[in-house]
C-alpha cells in the first residue's frame, strides 16, 4: 500500500502518453493542468513541478482549483530547447483540519479536541522542518493548544494563512504522489509560431526580362518582399541542378541544352546539396543575401530535398546510398505507374545507413553554418519517421533555434506524426479547404486537442506545386478571399509570388493544379509592377497581423454562427486584442447574413456596445449584441478583418455624471 | 535505428495510457483499433495479438484497412477475466511490390525487372519458413523470375492471393513493430452489463403488517419480484445493528427500545458484516433465499457497508483498527459541521492497515462462500482508492463473475476512477438528470469515449436515500416516465420498492430528498396488492428489456433531434434489432413535435417505408423518413417504446411480382 491517497489524471499538455512533446514558443504562458482528488472529504494540495532540461533542480509552482477536481498552473518557459514537467500533490490534512475547524466553530460547537488535533498535525509539520520555521510552528501548536488562552483567539490562530503556508512546504513525504514520467514541452521561438512567407524562385529575379537570376538579383528585390511585410523569404533549392533526365519547360521530357531544369532535381558536376548552383552565383553572394534580408528583418529559408539527380556526386562517391534493381541500374522514384527517372531516392534502411545519415545531417550543419535557421523540408514523408526524429532531434540539441517547415500534404496521421517528430510547422490540405464546412471543421480540427499541441499550420493558397481550380476560377475575388484567410486563420501562412500578388491563375492544362510555364522548369519574367498586384492589400494584411497579438497564434480560433453558408465568421483574441474576421467564400456574388457572435469568445458582455473598426477598409459599427448583420460583396469588400473596440464610453465615464 | 518503419498510434480500447483496462463483457466482440501507417507508399500489414492472461501464448488476428490509416480487428473473448492486446505491424514490401506490378502491367510497362525484384522478396520469405510452406515459395519465386514463361502468366503469378497469405505469415523480424506493453481488457459476464435490480429491506417483507420481517418473508415475496422481471434483489445490509447511538423513525437521535435502527449501522452483540441479524434469520434461511431465488432467475445481491456501530465486535477486538481523538475516544463519522457518533469509520491507513484490509477482503469471501455473486458496496468513495484496486483485483483474481456496483453518486472524476479501478456498475447523476438537455449532455458523456471504456451505469430513479423532487411533484407520470428512461437509457437499472411502484413520494419535510418514515429507521408495511402500483407497466418494461438486445448495451445509444424541449428520442440496436424511445419528460402537460431520425443510426434507408410498433401500447405506424410527429400526454401515454421493422414488405415481395 501507499499512504499517498491522492490521485493525479489527465494531465495536460500531453501528446501520444508523453511519447512527443508538447510544442510552445518562448514567452508563452504554458498551462498545465491535471485532475487531482482523493476519496472522502480531505483537502488536496498540488504543485506543477519543471525545469529545463539543462537544469538540475525542478522549480515548483502551486495549483489552483479551476473546478471539477481539476488543478491548473503555469509557467513561463526562459529558454528554448526542452522543459520536463509533471505535478505533485498530496492529501493536505492541515488543511482539512482547517476546513473542518471553521465550519464547527461557525456551528458553535466544541472545539476543544479539534484544536488538540490541529496542534498535534502542527508539530509532525515541524518535525519535517529546519529551524528556525520549525520553531514558528511548534510555537502555534503549543498556542493551539493551550488551554488558557481564549478559545475564540485559538480559533483564528487556526486559519492562520501565513502558518498554512509555512506549513505547507514540509507536507509529510509518505502522502506526496508524484506523476512519474514527466511530461515533456518544446520551446520554440516565436517565429516557428508566427511566420509570414514569401516564396520566389531565384531563377526569375532578374531585372531583365528573359534573362537567369541570381542571388544579387534576389538581393536587389528585399525591398520589395519588405515592403510588404513578410518575415521569411523561402527559396527553392539553390544547388546545382543536374543534366542527365533533366525535365524541360512544363514538365517535358528531353531538355533543350539551355532549359534550367528542375531545383529539386539536384546535383551535377557543381556539386550537391552544399553547393550553389553556378549561375546563382557564390556562396558568398548567399551570405550577402542573408546578411541583407537579416538588416530589412526577414529570415532567409533554405528548401532541404534529400533526393538526387542521376549526376550527383553522392550517386558516384557513393553507390552504397542508392537501392539497386535486379539489373543493376539505381532503383528511381517511382509511384507506380508513375516514374521518375530524374529522381533517385536515398536509401535510407541501406546497410550504410548510419554514414548517410550522418551526411544527410551534414547538409542542415553546413547551412546552418552558413547563417540559415528555417529549413522548407521537402517531402518529409517519403523518408523514414526514425530518420526526421534523429536528425531534427540532433540539430535542435545544438540549435533549438532552427525551425523546420514540413512539405507533407499527405494522410492527416502522417502530416500529425511528422509534427510530434519536431517540426515547428506544416503545410497541410488548407488550398482545398474552400467551403465554409471544410474550412470550419478542418480548422476545429487543427485547433482543438489533440492537435493543436503539437502541430502548427502554415496556409499556403499557392505553392509553384498547387494553383486550385478556387484560384483559376474564382478571379480576383478568389485571391483575394484566400490570402485574407490564410493570414487570419493561422499563425503562419505564406504566398508563392509574384504568382500569387499578380494573380497568375493559368494552369498547365485543364483539371491540372500546375502552372502552366511552371518556374520550376523554365525561368520566368514577372511585371512586379503590375497595377492590378494584392501588393496594397498584401502590405496591409501583414501589417495587420503585426500589430494585433490575437493573429500571433491559434489557440482561441472561435467560429461564430452566421446564417449564410457562403460567409464565414471566427475570431481569435489575446487579452485586450480581439479580432473578428468576416469574409465571403463565395467569389462569384454578393452574401449577406446574420451572424450570432459568441460575446463570450469576445470578451464582451452581453448588454454594452462595442465599437468594430474594419482594419482593412477603415470603416466603423457600432454594434451590441450577438446578431449582426453583414453584407459582403467579392467585387467590393471581399471581408471584413474587425478589430473590437471592448470599450465605447457612455455619460457614465464623465467624471459628473454622478 | 530500427528498419520498422511502420508507425502503431492511437491503440483503442485504452484507459488512461493503459494503467487501466477497457471493460467488456463475455461473448461481445471486442473492437481494437489502431493507426498504422509507414512513411511513402509502401503497403502495411497489422494483426491484433491477444491472450487470456492465464494463456501463454498469443492469438494473432489480422486487421482490415477502414480508412485515414486506421485499422481495425475483432477477438471474441471466451473466458472471464483480463485479456492482455496488442498490435504487430510491419512495411509489407511484398504487398507493395503486388501492387505495383499491377498497376505497371495495367499500363502495359515492362514487367520483367518487377518480376525478378518479386522473386526475391519470396526467396526471402521462403528463407524464413519451414518446409513444405518454403518449398512453395521458392517455386513461386522460381515461376516469377522465368523468362521461358508467358509474361501475362506470370503477372497472374504475381498477384496469387494464396501464395501471398502463405508469404504474409513469415514477414522480416526486423520490420516488425509491435506496441509496448500490451494492454489490457477486463471481461466481465454479461450482468455486469445488462442487469435489472430491485432493491427492498427485508424488515419490511413480513406478510402481516407491523411485524419484523424475516429472509423467510422475503423467500416469500420472491415470486412477487420474478414476476416483474427483475434478475437482481438488493438488499440493504442483513447483519446485526448496533444499539450504542443508534437512531429512531425518521432519523431521529435518541432510539426507543424497540426500534430497529439503521441497517448502516453495522455490528452489535450479536455479530458483524459476517453474521446474520437474528431477527432476520439465520445463515440457513439466507442459503435457502438464494437458492429459491436462483430458482427463479434471481440472484441476491448483499450491501457491503465497511464502518461499524460503537457496539462492533471490531471495536473492541482491534482498536487499532479506528482512529482515536486526542481524549482517547474513537473518532466517529464527520463531515463538518455535521457528527455521526453512530458510524465508526476503519483507519484505513492505520499502522495494522495490512490485518485490516484482509479482514475486509475475507468479508467479501465469507458471502461469496455462502453463494453471493454480486456486491453492491456503500460510499466506496470515503474509502482510499488502492484499496479497492487491491481488494477487487484480489476478489477477481479467483471469482471473476464477481459484480460490484459502487455507491458514489460523487464527483465525476471519482466516480469515474473507482470504475476504472474495477466496480463493474456505478450509481450515477440519473435521479437528477430530469429535463431533456440533462439527460442528453449526461447519456452522451457516459456512452462516449473515454468514459464508455471503463464505466457502466445504473440507473435508480430512487433510492432509500433518494426521492427526487421530481418525483415527490410530478405525480404517477413522474414515475412511469423515470421508469421507462431508466430501464431504456442504460443496460442496467433499479428501483427501490415497493416505494417505487407504490409511487410513495412524500419526503420527510420540505426541501428534504429523505422518505418521510424511511425503512432505513422503521418497519413499513406496504399494500402491494394496490391496484394503483405500477408492477404491470414495471412487468412490460422488463420484458421489452429481455426481448430486444439493442437494450442490453449502452455502446450505440443514439440521441435522435426533436423541436420539442420536453420531448426527447433516442435509440439504440443490436443487429437486426432498432429500438427507438420517444418520452414526454414533462408530467404536467401534453406535448407534441416533430422528430429528425438519424436514420443512418437506425440502420433504415432513406427512401423505403418501416413500420414502428410500440411494445408498451401494442400500437403501430407506419413511418417513411426522418420526419414523424409524435404526440405525448403524461396521463395517457406518457413514452412510446418502439421497435423499428425495417423491412416493410412490398409488391416486389410477391414472387409473381416480375
Amino acid at each position: 500500500m501507499t499512504k499517498a491517497r491522492v490521485v493525479i489524471e489527465d494531465l495536460t499538455p500531453q501528446v501520444d502518453c508523453g511519447r512527443f512533446p508538447a510544442r510552445r514558443v518562448l514567452g508563452e504562458a504554458v498551462v498545465v493542468e491535471a485532475d487531482v482528488f482523493a476519496d472522502g472529504h480531505d483537502a488536496v494540495a498540488a504543485y506543477v513541478l519543471y525545469r529545463h532540461e539543462s537544469e538540475a533542480q525542478w522549480h515548483a509552482m502551486p495549483m489552483s482549483f479551476i473546478g471539477n477536481d481539476r488543478w491548473q498552473g503555469r509557467l513561463t518557459a526562459q529558454m528554448l530547447g526542452r522543459y520536463l514537467f509533471t505535478v505533485e500533490a498530496w492529501v493536505d490534512h492541515l488543511e482539512s483540519w482547517r476546513r473542518g475547524l471553521a465550519k464547527k466553530h461557525a456551528a458553535a460547537q466544541d472545539i476543544e479536541i479539534d484544536l488538540q488535533q490541529g496542534a498535534a498535525l502542527a508539530l509532525a509539520h515541524a518535525g519535517r522542518m529546519a529551524e528556525p520555521d520549525a520553531r514558528r510552528l511548534r510555537e502555534w501548536a503549543k498556542a493551539l493548544a493551550d488551554p488558557v488562552r481564549e478559545r475564540e483567539e485559538r480559533a483564528l490562530l487556526a486559519q492562520s494563512d501565513e502558518l498554512h503556508a509555512l506549513a505547507r512546504r514540509s507536507p509529510d513525504p509518505q502522502l506526496i504522489e508524484r506523476r512519474e514520467p514527466p511530461l515533456a514541452i518544446a520551446i520554440d521561438r516565436e517565429r516557428a509560431r508566427f511566420s509570414s512567407w514569401y516564396e520566389m524562385f531565384p531563377r526569375s529575379a532578374a531585372a531583365r526580362p528573359g534573362e537567369h537570376g541570381t542571388l544579387a538579383d534576389v538581393e536587389a528585390l528585399l525591398p520589395y518582399v519588405a515592403s510588404m511585410g513578410f518575415d521569411v523569404l523561402y527559396l527553392p533549392p539553390i544547388h546545382p541542378i543536374g543534366e542527365i533526365e533533366r525535365k524541360g519547360p512544363n514538365n517535358r521530357t528531353g531538355a533543350a541544352p539551355d532549359d534550367p531544369g528542375s531545383p529539386w532535381g539536384i546535383g551535377g558536376r557543381e556539386g550537391g546539396h552544399k553547393a550553389v548552383h553556378p549561375r546563382l552565383g557564390t556562396l558568398a553572394d548567399f551570405h550577402r543575401l542573408l546578411a541583407s534580408a537579416g538588416a530589412l528583418g526577414i529570415e532567409v529559408a533554405l528548401d532541404i530535398a534529400f533526393q538526387c539527380a542521376p549526376d550527383h556526386p553522392y550517386v558516384r562517391e557513393h553507390p552504397e546510398w542508392f537501392l539497386k534493381r535486379p539489373d543493376g541500374t539505381v532503383q528511381y522514384a517511382e509511384n507506380p505507374p508513375k516514374k521518375y527517372q530524374d529522381i533517385y531516392p536515398f536509401w535510407f534502411e541501406c546497410p550504410a545507413w548510419q554514414a548517410l545519415w550522418d551526411e544527410l545531417k551534414s547538409v542542415f550543419e553546413f547551412w546552418i553554418a552558413q547563417g540559415v535557421r528555417i529549413f522548407r523540408v521537402d517531402n518529409p514523408h517519403t523518408k523514414p519517421f526514425a530518420f526526421w526524429e534523429w536528425v531534427i532531434g540532433e540539430i535542435h540539441r545544438a540549435h533549438p533555434e532552427v525551425i523546420f517547415l514540413a512539405e507533407a500534404f499527405t494522410r492527416p496521421k502522417v502530416m500529425y506524426r511528422l509534427a510530434k517528430l519536431g517540426f515547428s510547422q506544416s503545410y497541410n490540405y488548407f488550398p482545398w479547404r474552400n467551403s465554409k464546412r471544410e474550412i470550419v471543421d478542418y480548422f476545429t480540427e487543427l485547433t482543438s486537442r489533440p492537435v493543436c499541441e503539437f502541430f502548427r499550420p502554415n496556409l499556403w493558397p499557392n505553392t509553384p506545386d498547387i494553383l486550385t481550380e478556387y484560384l483559376q476560377f474564382g478571379g480576383r475575388p478568389a485571391f483575394v478571399t484566400r490570402l485574407i484567410l490564410a493570414a487570419t486563420l493561422a499563425g503562419s501562412y505564406g504566398i508563392y509570388g509574384p504568382a500569387f500578388e499578380l494573380m497568375d491563375n493559368r494552369p498547365r492544362e485543364s483539371g491540372s493544379e500546375e502552372y502552366l510555364d511552371s518556374e520550376k522548369y523554365q525561368v520566368r519574367a514577372w511585371n512586379r509592377d503590375d497595377p492590378a498586384s494584392l501588393k496594397d492589400l498584401i502590405t496591409r494584411v501583414n501589417r495587420i497581423r503585426r500589430e494585433n497579438p490575437a493573429l500571433r497564434s491559434d489557440a482561441t480560433l472561435t467560429f461564430h454562427p452566421l446564417d449564410n453558408e457562403a460567409l464565414i465568421a471566427y475570431s481569435k483574441t489575446s487579452g485586450e486584442d480581439a479580432v473578428l474576421v468576416v469574409a465571403n467564400v463565395d467569389p462569384h456574388h454578393a452574401q449577406t447574413g446574420w451572424m450570432d457572435l459568441d460575446l463570450a469568445a469576445l470578451g464582451l458582455p452581453a448588454d454594452v456596445p462595442y465599437q468594430v473598426d474594419d482594419l482593412l477598409s477603415g470603416a466603423r459599427f457600432l454594434w451590441r449584441g450577438a446578431r449582426n448583420y453583414v453584407a459582403l460583396d467579392p467585387w467590393g469588400t471581399a471581408a471584413h478583418v474587425f478589430r473590437i473596440r471592448r470599450k465605447v464610453r457612455t455619460e457614465r465615464d464623465f467624471d459628473y455624471f454622478l
